[in-house]
């Protein structure tokens, strides 16, 4: 040390300064817009200013990294969800891939109308035909067979508007805002009424978001020997559904922490809202708000998916953070910019 | 970078060194033993063998850290569990505290035995007495008020052998497994059939598990408003039970990936070790045998807690690592240590 000292006292503030600049030059990073696809204004201003407050520590709001938890829907706040969930063509698509094997369906409602392409009729039996269908198309196979259907659907179909994989219709801002969350010390969860054994093959690539912070609906599962081997048999049984009143007990029964970050787009995101907002301390409550017919769609109080009236009530009486799409989206999907 | 170069240049060879030395210094690090607690031997051979043979990037049984999911069973692999469940010591706390409330307990089992002190009695009524008890203590209150129950009770309970906090009672060579194991990118998961309310409180302390890593049991719970405020009501109905078949459906529920990595001690983790062994690629399936009566228990076929039968054949014939307490661990508890 009295070496080093000396060689600093030989070439006094000069050698000094230069330390201090070669110190400063490595911790410098050009300074990048985290959200490029969020168009200035409040809402992004919000988020900035909230994830800040946050993470600043010594500051009243600083939250501990391990309690920064982000939870976040799917259909509708993460990817599209017009003018049906994705997960609906995929059951549309297994019930004509099925059909062969089924001639009973061709009588049988809702299969029936499904099979001459009349989704309008498939639909009117409301969500327990809905369930039918799903229960007809995805159990009684194993979560592996499930997954394996799932991805090789995923790699060949096409959203019927856009002509897109249904993968390329993820939001760019919201897989934007994970990642700032993230890169800030959050840990990113998604909460969906969506079937779970239908979201994990593809969040990973996705949304950076790993199975085990995806939590979702499920079906009951049963641990089976087949030929020595162990297999998860999905029952034709309801296990639990995420949506509504459901969503903070799955974020209760899958996290176990009450989120401190929530955005949701629809009235089934209502309660992991209310459940977000009563914790102690600074919260984050956001909701997309589809206004933007030309790049995406527009609807909310009326809409038979995705309805947005109670909870766009809720986050106007509460001050929560509304996306209005069209204002705050520079881009809504990646492929535009191509 | 000239006036740095000239430094240099001035003072030689020895600064030159200084510099080097003050570099390595910066950057090395004592190999210091991460399981000091294990004593040497195939066991834990075994263990860092394979730690070591999957983090190896460019050889076969690599694996890339997402998918080193490392699952570890609680009572009896983590704790100690002798010679009750530290949830049952709560549970009949929980009985004697309430029952100034419950005149008709007296004269009913297995509410009567306990308040005698008989234990055995109590017992005697099997698993359904068991839940009975559970479910009088535990439910008709709120996710919050549990937790609350249930750090308060840990912060003054006592161990009725070790007269140690239940918290106390964490086997240091598993507290130091599961950190070895985070060290090399692993994401370890707690996988037990006690009930995960009452776990999650305090395995963030003990194990550096936090709540959302902790699959358990648990009781259906229900999202109310209570004065315009939500809270999460814990019902009088059984929801998932995580043990023996469980163990696979609550790694898949919860995780959505198949583990690489297991540690049980008991038959009620047969199914989880075999669900581990069936992936593809290098495994480690492991058991704690409980052999050492003096520093903890010895105990395996016929004991009515833990009882370590089939799954103990299933070890043998299929050679998965069987730790011997006795023969393995240096150390068993902390606190012996003082």
């Amino acid at each position: 040390m009295r070496t080093a000292g000396a060689v600093i006292r030989l070439r006094g503030m000069y050698v000094l300064v230069l330390g201090f600049l070669l110190l400063a030059g490595g911790c410098a990073t050009v300074r990048t817009d985290p959200l490029p696809s969020w168009n200035d204004g409040s809402v992004k201003q919000t988020i900035v200013g909230f994830v800040l407050k946050v993470t600043t520590p010594g500051t009243p709001d600083f939250v501990p990294a391990p309690e920064r938890i982000a939870t976040f829907d799917n259909d509708g706040t993460m990817w599209a969800e017009q003018p049906l969930y994705s997960q609906m063509f995929f059951v549309l698509d297994r019930v004509k891939t099925l059909a062969p094997q089924h001639p009973e369906w061709r009588t049988t409602e809702p299969f029936a109308s499904v099979l001459k392409g009349d989704i309008k009729g498939a639909l009117a039996g409301g969500d327990k035909a809905l369930l039918g269908l799903v229960v007809a198309t995805s159990t009684g196979i194993t979560t592996a067979e499930y997954e394996t259907l799932v991805s090789d659907w995923l790699a060949t179909a096409k959203h019927p508007r856009f002509n897109q994989p249904y993968t390329a219709m993820v939001y760019q801002p919201m897989v934007e805002l994970v990642a700032y969350l993230r890169a800030n010390g959050f840990k990113t969860f998604i909460v969906s009424g969506g079937g779970v054994e239908f979201m994990r093959p593809w969040t990973e690539k996705a949304y950076g978001i790993p199975p085990e912070q995806v939590v979702g609906s499920s079906a009951k599962v049963q641990y089976e020997m087949r030929a020595g081997k162990p297999v998860l048999m999905q029952l034709p049984e309801l296990g639990f559904i995420d949506d509504g009143p459901g969503k903070p007990v799955g974020i209760n029964l899958h996290i176990g922490r009450r989120p401190i970050f929530a955005f949701g787009n629809s009235d089934g995101d209502l309660q992991m809202l209310q459940w977000t907002a009563a914790g102690a301390g600074a919260r984050f409550m956001g909701i997309v708000h589809h206004t933007d017919a030309v790049r995406e769609w527009a609807y909310d109080r009326d809409s038979s998916i995705g309805r947005l009236d109670k909870a766009l009530d809720e986050a106007q009486a509460k001050g929560w953070t509304v996306v209005d799409m069209k204002r705050d989206w520079g881009v809504v999907f990646a492929f535009e910019k191509k």
